[in-house]
This record gives C-alpha cells, structure tokens and sequence, in this order.
C-alpha cells in the first residue's frame, strides 16, 4: 500500500480539527483550505496577516507554498487552485494579486486551472484557497 | 482504457439527476457531495436523519463512507474532504462532531485534507461532504 | 518530469488572469471554472450566451467538453462535475437540462459524480461548472 503521508510545515498552526494543512499519496498532494495566518507563534491564536485583501492573499498563497514544498513539490505542479472570496467586488483586485505574485514566481509550467466562488468565510477572513498538485 | 465503474451502494437514494453517487477509475475514487438523508426506503422521499448539524453530519459521513467502500477504500484513502456548511456559526460543532467521528475510525494513516466553506443548501440541509480518494 | 500542458480551446475567451482554462499532467486534466460565455469574438468582451440558466448551462457544458476533447479526454473521462449555482430555486431546472444534455452526449461508461452547492457568482452569470478527468 502507497504510504499518505501529511504535511505539515513548521510554520503553520495546529488545524482547528482532525485533518491534515496537506496530504501526499503516491503522486497526488493535496494542500487543504489555506486562509492567510501568519506563521505560527506558541501562546499566541491564529492570526491573520492583516485585514486587506492584499495581506491575505499573498499570506495565504504563502501558506499553500509552504505545504507544495513540505510535500516535495512546487507551483508547477498544481493543476487546479480554488480560491474562495467573501465579496464579488474583489475579484479585480484578487486578479491583480494573484498575476504578481505568480509572475514573481518564475513558473516553468503553465499555470494551473481555477474556480473561483464567492461563500461565507469566519468573520475576518477574506480569502481561502486550496491546491490539488499531480507530482512526477 | 481503464474502466470507470459507477459506486452505488444499496442504501443510496437515487440521484436527483445523471450522476453517480461515487466513480472509481484506476487509482481515483471520487466521492459525489452527500448529505443527511436516511438510507433509503421503498416509497419514501429522500428523508434527513434529523434537523440537527449532528444528525445530518454523522449520517453524511456513514454516506460517504458506504461509497468508499463499495470502491474498495477506506477513510485511509481519502486526501480530500470537502466540508459545506450553510452557517460559519456551526463550524465549532462540526469540528466536535468531525474529530469524535474520525477518533472513533480508528485511522492507520493521517487524516484528510480539508477545505470548509459556507454556502447554500436546499431547505432543511445543515452539511454536505463529498471526498477523493487515491487508492493503492 | 511529466509535463503539465495548458488546454486552451481557440473558442474561449483570455482568463481574466493567470490561469490555464484547463491542464493535464499525466493522466489527470482538470478544468477551471467555466461559465456561459459565448465563444470568443476579436473585440467583444466575454459575453454569456444568454440571461437565462438554460442558456448559460448549456454553453457552459460546451465549454467544458471543447477543453476536455483539447486534452484528449471526454465526458467518458469525467469523474467529477462540480456545479455552482447562484439560487437554490434553480435545482431542479438544472436536473432537467443536465439529465437531457447527458443523454444526448451518448455515454459509454457511468455519468461522473458531482457536487452541486450555492454561491454568489459575478452578476450576470447564473452557473458555474468544473470538471476532473482520469484519462487512460
């Protein structure tokens, strides 16, 4: 039997429950629902970047990194991104963000497909998005 | 071509629409979104198991389950579980009910990955789930 | 390494940001979120194919399968069809085109699972429809 092997990066908080920040079997990883907490510091709760869009994202496009590379992989191998947003209105400025910063990341891949939805999300939180990587 | 076989488990109500309950082809096994309702019943409408987050959660998870295993698999298998829930208000008590289940599951590999958003439902449904697998 | 390809039908309109309107890596394609837009026309921004749920089903399904014959895949292939939808009320008629437009593709192995939940979409659009494939 293939081994599941979770991944959990040093930076990240504890899951509000039992599940794994990522899973790998075989040549599938999956990176669950990231929101943008900062890394994880003890004796403090989880915390977001900061109230914008902007902090959020770029925090949790991080987050979601962090576990692709836990798992040995990297943005080239993920072929679906879900992002979930809170407002409509965002979608403009999530696409700007979202553009920069995978520019930044010099894909040598094209990039992955996307859903975007709009749905409720704890108060504060602005943006979650979660990764589904093939690896090999 | 590898075959793409239809996961129907007995208790399952009929689909609403053109859909299988679950598909498993090669390795993949791809569990459709399941909620509360009862196993199913000659003559009987598709019935939750009760109004409550815990009646419907609990049953949602023994649906979810009985399709795995007419694939084949276990809850060890899965990488992904999809959490829709129509009120953040209820993620608290999900995240008992959800912990308590999968303690009681007895897992041999680390648990899923997770992604919960807040969406939706048709009237008097509180969750649904639906869940990958990769086998083997 | 196995490489990821973009799947870009010359039917579709230019994502509105850096995504692939769908990609396969080895044996898996995924397809982003599709939506009732017209084919591309030189000039004309993205256009549904109409204000009501049946046109925009409709259209949004041809999207789906012209990305999906781009990698080489059909709907025999498919595994998993997520739908959003923006109004519960909007259920069964979804059913109802979605069963009559299966029918009509003349399956030759079980229709894929599939998720089907509520969400806000961009004003205007009424449907929304992703697609996991396992070629082979």
């Amino acid at each position: 039997m293939t081994e599941k092997t979770a991944l959990t990066p040093s930076t990240h908080t504890t899951p509000p429950a039992r599940f794994s920040h990522g899973v790998r079997k075989g040549n599938i990883l999956q990176v669950a629902g990231q929101v943008g907490f900062l890394p994880a510091e003890e004796g403090r709760p989880p915390t977001p970047a900061g109230p914008t869009l902007r902090e959020q994202t770029l925090q949790t496009l991080a987050n979601v990194k962090a576990i692709l590379e836990e798992g040995g992989a990297s943005w080239d191998d993920v072929v679906m991104i879900r992002v979930y947003l809170t407002d409509v209105a965002h979608f403009a400025e999530l696409n700007d963000i979202y553009d920069a910063y995978f520019e930044a990341q010099a894909l040598t891949q094209p990039p992955a497909a996307r859903t975007t939805v709009y749905v409720g999300l704890p108060a504060g939180l602005l943006v979650e998005i979660d990764a589904l990587a093939v690896l090999g």
